[in-house]
């Protein structure tokens, strides 16, 4: 059976990465629909090259470069609405930062399977997602490498056999160094990423360690796992991607050459296994895999994930929206590297929490956070 | 539900770490009987410290010396006789070399799960095996650990999906050396394995490369999977036990401190997982992981496995029994560390394969198969 699938945030990292996925399995998946922010260039050439039935867009675009017969949706909402239509089998849900929490919840009420890429609908929408599955049926499959290592390590035992799920960092280029030397690195430097390469965002996530704070609220979200059963380990190869341990003393471990394709073809395709594009991994040719605990004094993110996991309520919110604001002001040159993990502190320990169980709840919750971040990046903008 | 559980060849080292696994599981697990081949001595010890019903003997001993009420079996083919014992629930066969054949078929006539070991059985009594499972419907559960490790990594994915089985080898003490050290080998440094503590036959057979290549065979044969599917690489700290990959480019890698007693308790649990008295692996305290394609032109016996799993018929019991007799004239000081694959290339060339397929005519190949063997070692002894 062919599977039509819908690709959201097709402009970005992900969004290309499905579109070669998906070009390459023609006798498995086709292409019903893409959409874009607001690269609207980009958005066009691939309608042009690939073709999908409907093309939508948060920006207004000019339709008549579109091939003859393509359906658009055009302006705020877009994308949600493209991801609402029932002609599709899998929504791969590539939109970067919290814009893609209403897609989603838009896709799963449609009883869906969403490939979800983005960690942020998941921390910040956990109990929506919830009960929004539970109404209407839908599933999630991760694409994110790590959390599909661990979904496919998940297939070796019971849940209430599991010790612990390891996810496995890269590390980004700075896991060695001191306080001292954080405090200068510069945009360029932790856009440097060693082994994957991603958008913007998510490298300067997997530079300050983050990305890796929000993959743990993401597994105890998605795996129904507490945060003290949830480890990170320093993988500077990235040939493991996670790992679950077993009570029995059995780790099972997920390898792959890095790339990102492979994940996302395993979220459409699952529970079934295609041929890929991705090259095998031959571990003879590979550097030896080592795997390091990371250090907590020198990078608070992770500290910052496990407590605003074990806080619940708002406080993932609080997190994520804090970060999402001083990435944003570290890139725009306002913050230093160390003042993103300095700005998230600080917003956690003023965070009124409360409970955002709708769209709008969860949406006001970022707002207040994100303008209490941007009050403390201001403030530390002026101090410099 | 308690598991009743007999375990042959008690006295051998799989035998004792059986016997640590259930008398660790007293909730779950309760021994049922145990056999020796003439170890009288450690069987009695063994049948005072853990109380099973029935204690069973290929040699005559004293039987005053067991507890009251304990049952006896006594002489030839007392072990076959305990693992068709129908009360047992899994019968763990740790019997060594193809002694381990007729106690199997007894227990898969009984419908028996057989946690086995012992590779020579599957290797010399394939289509007997095959036939007796048919006609039976017992099961085979691997014990050793890269067997165990390929049965766990099977279950992520369909068996049409995989790759490739990858089965990891420490190496041995050797597997660095030239061909001229290696033909310097004595007893003494063949028997100091790096890892693991196990029987001698098996320690030999880990410095040559034998037990890899019976291992080959036994994949082959447990799995169905053809010899070019299988792959071997050498992995010193023998932390990834075996490995899977699949077609879309995933390998599944089973992992865990170097200790028989969990693929022994997995094997008797198996679908599920209970705590063990393994300790759990900590990866940032072990060395680097590194992997190594085995060079073909310094150690025969994975060429001559491939071989002889590629020509079928009785060419792997004359794989076997060819190294089983060199392997005891190499321990006896007859001949030299490089001439037991000698021996196996000589015993291969000059067999005269033929299709076994009952114990008798399995027996009768293995038996001229040695005969062939120890002609050549006798001519080989002559000429050092």
């Amino acid at each position: 059976m062919v599977k039509r699938i819908t690709v959201l945030g097709s402009t970005g990292s992900i969004g290309k990465q499905t579109l070669d996925v998906v070009s390459s399995q023609p006798e498995g998946m086709a292409l019903f629909g893409i959409s874009a922010h607001r690269d609207t260039h980009t958005l066009i050439e691939q309608a042009n090259a690939y073709r999908p039935e409907v093309v939508a867009c948060e920006t207004a675009f000019d339709e008549s470069k579109l091939p003859d017969g393509t359906q658009t949706i055009m302006g705020e909402g877009a994308t949600a609405k493209l991801a609402a239509m029932r002609e599709a089998d899998v929504v791969v849900n590539g939109v970067s930062g919290f814009a893609a929490l209403p897609p989603l919840i838009a896709a799963l009420k449609n009883g869906k399977r969403v490939a979800l890429a983005n960690k942020e609908s998941i921390v910040c929408g956990k109990s929506l997602i919830d009960e929004t599955l539970r109404a209407y049926g839908g599933e999630i499959l991760p694409v994110d490498s790590e959390q599909s290592a661990i979904f496919q390590c998940l297939q070796n035992g019971g849940r209430g056999e599991v010790e612990k799920l390891i996810l496995t960092a890269s590390g980004g280029p700075f896991w060695r160094m001191e306080r001292e030397q954080l405090e200068q690195v510069t945009l360029e430097e932790a856009l440097a990423h060693p082994t994957w390469t991603m958008g913007r965002k998510i490298t300067i996530d997997s530079a300050t360690l983050f990305n890796k704070g929000l993959e743990v609220i993401e597994a105890s979200y998605l795996f129904d796992i507490e945060g003290d059963r949830i480890e990170v380990l320093i993988h500077p190869q990235s040939i493991v991607h996670s790992m679950v341990t077993y009570r029995d003393g059995t780790c099972m471990a997920n390898m792959s050459k890095p790339d990102m394709r492979l994940p996302i073809q395993y979220a459409i395709t699952y529970p079934e296994r295609k041929p890929s594009v991705c090259s095998p991994l031959l571990l003879q040719n590979e550097q030896p895999l080592t795997f390091h605990k990371p250090d907590p004094e020198r990078f608070g993110a992770l500290k910052l994930a496990f407590e605003a996991l074990r806080s619940g309520k708002t406080y993932p919110i609080a997190y994520n929206g804090a970060n999402e604001a001083a990435v944003e002001a570290f890139c725009d040159g306002r913050i230093g590297f160390l003042d993103i993990e300095r700005v998230v502190d600080y917003t956690l320990n003023q965070h009124s929490p409360g409970d955002a169980k709708s769209l709008a709840e969860i949406a006001e919750a970022d707002r207040l956070v994100r303008k209490m971040a941007n009050e403390r990046i201001a403030g530390i903008a002026q101090e410099r």
